[in-house]
């Protein structure tokens, strides 16, 4: 870290406390991979607030990140896999072998599924699938085309992939959360890239978040 | 309107002229619809700063809207049609027979596809898209899943249906623009909601953009 970037920094240990506090934290991949820092929540704890905070502070797709297990549970597919359509082959994202994306849900009791009441009611039933396992009838629940997309993770998390995705279940695991949480991506308002690690460190650092750097979880998490 | 709302009001001509020129505009449905309103783009003209607007102005999903025929073009179907699960029966919507929701894509350039930068490009090529027609090789230019929602209209757009899927290509039509439209919900910070019309058009007067009523447009161009 350069003299001039702030000094904000958490220890995993923190971020996982925080995490497991039902609070937000702030976690940034790597520079040779999406580059991206996402605000991550777990699932349970999405109000309408933190909806409206992800749309107005981080700005990316609203996602709840599923494990492997749940979304094995309630035959979740990857999308890339149900697309019967050429622009499905060849993804070759230059980040990663493949997309997480699953389905996109709203829950049943959604009127319109777009408002932050809407949207926060379907994350927290999806930390509900997640919790009781496979007695919940995801499809009485649920319906899709929805407005939150699911992200489906790798089986075994950080050994197998080191994305958001697999960044978020890991800490959820670690912290005793359920296996579902909402990752946002920070955008920048003056570049039109992604925020820099420095910019959201600041962020975190007056909203006093955590902020971690993905190696520092896949170190002590993978 | 009640005396206490404010005056700001647009003809159907202002925004028709307005979208003509590339400018966003805003279309409320109907009380007894989605009780929305979206501010709609020209898909051609959506620059990275027009996506950042997009996401802290209007705070929904960033779709875009093509008309049927292009559809029809490019094979793209309606998500509901392509789910093999049991959450794509019974949608159930309180407002509609069902849901616009076609593919996710990001064009082939993008990296990540979520930045300002990724969005906008993936728009205008999109724009580009709906112009060719069918010499136009979709596949190659786009992958999918990705970070921007297609809509599919109704082939006879207001007469089929009237969400703001059919309103931006309707006016995409009366104004000239080719058959792509990127309309984004506008959400309220404080109540949870949906931005209420007085609040649109408040946003609207301040930033000088046009607003109208669904109603007026099913009118017109209906």
């Amino acid at each position: 870290m350069s003299r001039s970037e702030p000094q904000h920094a958490s220890t995993v240990e923190d971020v996982i406390g925080a995490f497991g506090r039902n609070e937000p934290v702030l976690v940034h991949d790597a520079a040779d991979r999406e580059g991206e820092t996402d605000l991550i929540y777990p699932a349970g704890a999405v109000t309408a607030d933190a909806v409206a905070q992800m749309r107005n502070d981080a700005g990316g797709l609203v996602c709840v990140a599923l494990s492997d297990p749940v979304c094995e549970t309630f035959d979740l597919p990857f999308a890339q896999d149900i697309i019967d359509h050429p622009v499905s082959s060849n993804l070759d994202l230059a980040y990663d072998d493949r997309s997480s994306f699953s389905l996109t849900v709203n829950h049943r009791d959604t009127y319109t599924g777009i408002t932050d009441d809407d949207r926060s009611l379907t994350i927290r039933k999806l930390a509900d699938a997640a919790t009781v396992g496979e007695e919940f009838d995801f499809a009485t629940e649920f319906h899709a085309p929805g407005h939150v997309h699911l992200l489906r993770a790798a089986p075994n998390l950080l050994s197998d992939r080191q994305g958001h995705t697999e960044f978020g279940l890991a800490l959820a695991d670690a912290a005793g959360q359920p296996p579902a949480v909402v990752v946002c991506e920070m955008l920048d308002d003056e570049t039109g890239a992604a925020r820099s690690p420095t910019s959201a460190r600041a962020y975190a650092q007056h909203h006093d978040l955590a902020f971690i750097e993905g190696r520092d979880l896949i170190d002590r998490l993978g």
